[in-house]
């Protein structure tokens, strides 16, 4: 597992009850998690109330967390990815399959994380899978039931981390459409700022509900003419996803938006966090996407154009109503 | 505005608010509401606290209704509608359109109200628009921006309706979809009480999520059979409005979900409540429309099942975590 986030340790605590027989190493930059781990069997940086099972350990050493893994977990925020991956590339095996937890573009290049890994690796064939669903890690860590995606253009190998990961409370559907969940991934977590903002503008439900139609419709835009299948839009990695990051308060770009809507700066609110907030670096991307791809997304690039400050939050409200009332097509 | 109960006084209020030239007429089946409408400006009893504009009025007498009406909003309860409508269809001129407010299917006929209207009025060319979408009514009252969708097979009504509701603080769209917008209005509220189910067993956020979305899926296979076009599934009428009733707690029908999934019995639950939740009754449509248009459900179909005694909720939610698990398609 690469990555000691919250996502990571809980992904890492289920596998490894799950399968009790494997190791579940987690590589980890902070060596007081590290620590933690190891002596405590506990992430006390995320989750200082629950145990880990015995068989997850940790490490600060690239090189001794990868040596003989049967699969990779990849739970690195996006835009460390590239030079993260680079430092550890030689002590990758290039049939080691990498299942990517993390959701966003690459500033600039616009990359998903399909593109980012085989770059960085030098790998051009990395086999490659990505998990995907609504999905808190706290819930995960109860053991409360949850559904999610794994696509990857091999097949087999969705079915095998399917096999993997699939128990009593966790339900696994498989998807070739790597492009649909990864787009849709990135995209809803800045319609998840949106929905903060709305929240903090104290707009009511109505609003909010309104606000992550039209956000879903303009993903399904986007994603469709990048080639993701409708099926995905619709699935738990499209409106399942979506719903749970815009509809509950846990999300950390949910809480970026609320404040944004409350009228706190960018930056104090970035400074303030311990987490990163992936839709604030994929909302840069939205705008060029749109033009790229020829799709208007007036909700996303307003958050767009929030984020940049080119935009207040009431001003933005007023211009979406504002907009002419049209035909459903 | 037929029918005096929450949403029906919001959008009395709304219209006439909107237009003040014009007088909207409510009528009333409760003789202490209309007093109180016409002495205070008030429904006491759904909105105590709000003034309604001096231009809505109420009357208990069909036929002083409607003389004269340019517009006829129907807001009674779908079960009741067939008779009510029977007993005043005398006095409805055959041009008068009518703006349906009401979703659900009418108990063992299978109808929308699109259908109960022109049957129950004997004139199979009563206009007819049918308005939906996300919309609380109380947020409405508050004048908290809303979205909502008006279908209609007659264009030019569906441009009307859309003049005459559209405001600053109300959007609407536009759609011909009659059938979608209907049939999606109906077993959403079916949907919602298996939401209300999983919060009253503390199934958590993902669990909620990931039901929300199969939901859509079972709605979407069974709309779009029965005609429905898919920008009305994921539009406001669609994912929007099951997005609210699903994921907030204000509606009656996830309320009942809750007090069931908490393990009351349903009897005990429609005896305490002094609204009308459709979803109870649309729930016993749902496994003869799943026969007749050969679509499996098995969420909206295990919450028919709990409706009828015949499931208990946390043996339901077994079921649904053990069927196998599937590719997307």
């Amino acid at each position: 597992m690469l990555g000691g986030g919250s996502f990571g340790t809980a992904m890492a605590a289920h596998v490894a009850c799950r399968k009790t027989q494997l190791e579940v190493n987690m590589l980890v930059r902070d060596s007081d998690v590290c620590k933690s781990i190891n002596q405590n069997n506990c992430n006390y940086k995320y989750f200082p109330e629950h145990y880990l099972p015995s068989n997850v350990t940790a490490t600060t050493d690239a090189k001794a967390a990868l040596l003989g893994a049967d699969f990779c977990f990849h739970a690195v925020p996006v835009q460390f990815s590239s030079s993260f991956l680079g430092e550890m590339a030689e002590y990758v095996d290039p049939g080691l399959p990498f299942i990517s937890l993390s959701k966003g573009l690459e500033l600039n290049t616009l990359r998903t994380m399909s593109q980012i890994i085989p770059k960085a690796l030098k790998n051009p064939r990395q086999p490659y899978v990505v998990l995907s669903g609504p999905s808190f890690a706290l819930e995960m860590m109860n053991k409360l039931p949850t559904a999610m995606v794994v696509a990857s253009k091999d097949k087999k190998l969705a079915n095998a981390v399917q096999q993997l990961l699939a128990s009593g409370n966790l339900r696994i559907n498989t998807s070739s459409d790597v492009t649909g969940v990864e787009i849709i991934g990135a995209l809803k977590n800045v319609l998840a700022i949106a929905a903060g903002i709305v929240e903090g503008l104290n707009l009511g439900n109505n609003s909010m509900a309104a606000l992550v139609s039209q956000g879903c419709s303009e993903i399904r835009w986007l994603a469709t003419k990048m080639g993701a299948k409708s099926t995905t839009i619709t699935g738990l990695a499209g409106t399942g996803d979506i719903m749970l990051t815009c509809f509950v308060n846990l999300s950390r770009n949910r809480t970026v938006g609320v404040r944004l809507g409350l009228g706190e700066k960018l930056d104090d609110i970035l400074d303030s966090m311990n987490q990163v907030a992936e839709g604030v670096s994929t909302a840069g991307a939205v705008i060029a996407l749109a033009q790229k791809y020829k799709v208007k997304m007036p909700v996303l690039t307003a958050v767009a154009r929030i984020i940049d400050n080119e935009l207040v939050p009431t001003k933005a409200v007023y211009e979406l109503m504002s907009l002419p009332q049209v035909e459903e097509v």
